[in-house]
């Protein structure tokens, strides 16, 4: 018997014939003997249409009424949930935030869980229920309704498997795992089995959103086995049928061959900013980074070329491509203290990354990156490494062809 | 100053628009330096889509989890409501009603309010603030999630309004107030300025739907002043301009010359039972009347004719249309006891009453009535009364001229 929190995306129950499918996934596990709570999402579409509302009644709104609109979503489908599961002979009851509880900090609209209380939650499971929980949703320090930002249930899923001391955390979304590329861009990408959580996270910060970032880092600190699959094969959990997010020791163990690489990302989200002859001199970073840092815009790649002429260099960097104007806003204002040339901005940029844990205990990685690209007449704009990653910058028309040929070069096409 | 508690229905914020004429309203009586305190329901649908959900997955369903899905509706409506008085610069703040509480019976589905705890309320309010609570819900004793059953928020909108002993309980809704008959049929119907509960109950009870029965015995038991107003019109509850439901005492002390009739009311939603040549013996009537309780059908008006030959009798009565074939296979059911000849079940019957306080010292009140109807032609078939009231059964099709002649009688018709 094993103990498995699954959770369901707002398309898996997007309407009520797919909340019918979902408790069905949800008996079967049941009938294999194992001890289940869901978490789940609104139905697809509904938090739009709340979202939308708080738009149009308050543009510029308060975040702790934001959320007790907003939270609502989920509140219906735990309902529907639950009686469907009762329909099929399945004991099930429905908890709401503020009945286990769980406890947030008082960030309204982008809160963090603190703490879940499951001692009755886990008494009723021990008895047969299964208790569903909505994602996405909490209770404040003042005893108000939070919410945790956009993607926050697989954040819930993961909290409430740590918390259960579960087996096994199955998110069930629309894809049937983590691949080693995009199968879009790429015929031969594979569904890898498993993946460490560090390897996860790179992927997920490089643009293969399977999984928010915050629920992955969640997982690897509480070390919760989190599998990622399709709620719409007809595979279950307890097959194993999707992509398992687990620690490299994990993995390890089984005596496998890790591979080096583990997949190849890319990101068009990016824009790159150049800003020339910048005074060379301590603390000029810091003066460049600083009010970039102060209107919360993220700097990802930083390159910082050798002085030239002794007293003035110049450094390029990439933010998102949607803080673009704020930050030669930002830069412009702070010209005076900066005394550079000119700030040039270029939005026809990728970053293209190859990811492997393996990476840390094998040289030449790096190498083959750089010769593959080469052989393909792809210029290289920025490099930034990691102890895990490597990424690049590359002029944005050549995005599919690296990937490719990386995907490739690294062995990991199928061979099917 | 004066402290109200002021109610919106389904209609008055049925979009984002309305939710914020509903605001621009509260705002109005906030300026005139009142305390205010809000109750909305659902936006008009959304409780339908909700129940529709329901039935699409259980249709025997668990009313806990109904409760949790349905009461969802007025979450949505006080978060909106609460932005929209805050965009306006009034300070505003939603509470649920697990967090006041406001505390129910266990009934899931169709509970009743036990007590509303206000002390954390009463004190913002004092400060300027005004609180939004959803209608129709309220926490069990076991800490879920219940609801009212239909028509609530105008029950939850009277109890809150006697728990912060509020001067006046507005009812917003889609008609003005509460008029002396139905205008869509009599053209000369005028609104009333007061009525008193009892003569709201009576009306209500009769098929005038302006206030749901529950909220005016609860507002008659605890003498909340309750106003019935369109929330669609410019004037404020302030200004009076709708009709106010309040003690008999009340309109008394104001020294006015009370109307004997205030208003004529009708319901098509009857059927005639008749049972012929029941054996005339002590418990009869308990031997009809009894299955009917039991099978939870109501029995409203009943007539036993004088024996003709002392040992048989026929006993007529009425029973909501829409329960008449259960109540005739009930009746069916207990014929070896009854040993009765026949029952007569007959649909095409109206019932219409003339209400009012002033009957109690008046006589001749029912004389009236009669001689009225018959000048018109019309053969009344059950007479019932209580002390306020006189109903009669006629034809249905004689409805509309009955109801229009008895409100030229008792000159209730407008002189402009």
């Amino acid at each position: 018997m094993a103990r498995i929190v699954v959770k369901f995306g707002g398309t898996s129950v997007g309407d009520t014939d797919r909340i019918k499918n979902v408790a069905r996934k949800i008996k079967a596990e049941v009938e294999r003997g194992n001890q289940v709570a869901a978490v789940v999402s609104a139905m697809s579409g509904a938090t739009n249409q709340l979202v939308k509302w708080v738009g149009d009644v308050a543009p510029l709104h308060d975040a702790r009424e934001y959320d007790v609109v907003v939270a609502t979503g989920e509140q219906v489908t735990i309902g529907l949930l639950a009686l469907a599961l009762q329909q099929l002979g399945v004991q099930s009851r429905s908890w709401l935030s503020w009945q286990l509880p769980i406890r947030t900090d008082a960030a309204y609209g982008k809160a963090r869980i603190v703490e879940i209380k499951t001692a009755e939650m886990a008494c009723s499971m021990a008895a047969g229920e299964v208790p569903i929980v909505p994602g996405f949703q909490g209770l404040s320090p003042e005893g108000r309704v939070t919410t945790l930002g956009r993607g926050g249930s697989d954040t819930s899923a993961v909290a409430l498997a740590a918390a259960l001391k579960a087996d096994r955390c199955d998110i069930y979304t629309d894809v049937d795992g983590v691949y080693t590329s995009d199968p879009r861009i790429v015929d031969k990408a594979r569904k890898i089995d498993q993946v460490t959580y560090e390897e996860m996270l790179e992927m997920a910060s490089q643009g293969s959103k399977v999984l928010q970032t915050r629920s992955v880092e969640l997982a690897m600190n509480h070390h919760v086995r989190v599998q990622v699959l399709s709620s719409f094969d007809e595979a279950l959990g307890s097959d194993l049928p999707g992509t398992m997010v687990v620690d490299e020791e994990e993995i390890m163990a089984q005596g496998l061959e890790k591979a080096v690489v583990s997949g190849i990302a890319f990101s068009k989200d990016e824009a790159k900013i150049t800003v020339t002859r910048v005074a060379d001199r301590p603390g000029v970073a810091a003066a460049i980074f600083g009010p970039l840092a102060d209107a919360n815009i993220n700097v990802d790649m930083i390159v910082q070329n050798v002085s030239l002429d002794g007293s003035s260099t110049d450094i390029t960097f990439t933010v998102p491509r949607a803080d673009l104007a704020r930050a030669v806003e930002q830069l412009d204002r702070a010209k005076a203290d900066l005394k550079f040339t000119e700030i040039k901005a270029d939005t026809n940029v990728a970053k293209v990354s190859v990811i492997g844990v393996g990476m840390r205990s094998h040289a030449g990685v790096a190498l083959k990156m750089f010769q593959t690209l080469a052989g393909k007449g792809i210029n290289i704009e920025v490099i930034s490494t990691s102890e895990i990653k490597i990424s690049v910058l590359v002029a944005a028309e050549y995005t599919e062809l690296a990937v490719r040929a990386l995907h490739t070069a690294y062995e990991l096409d199928a061979t099917t």
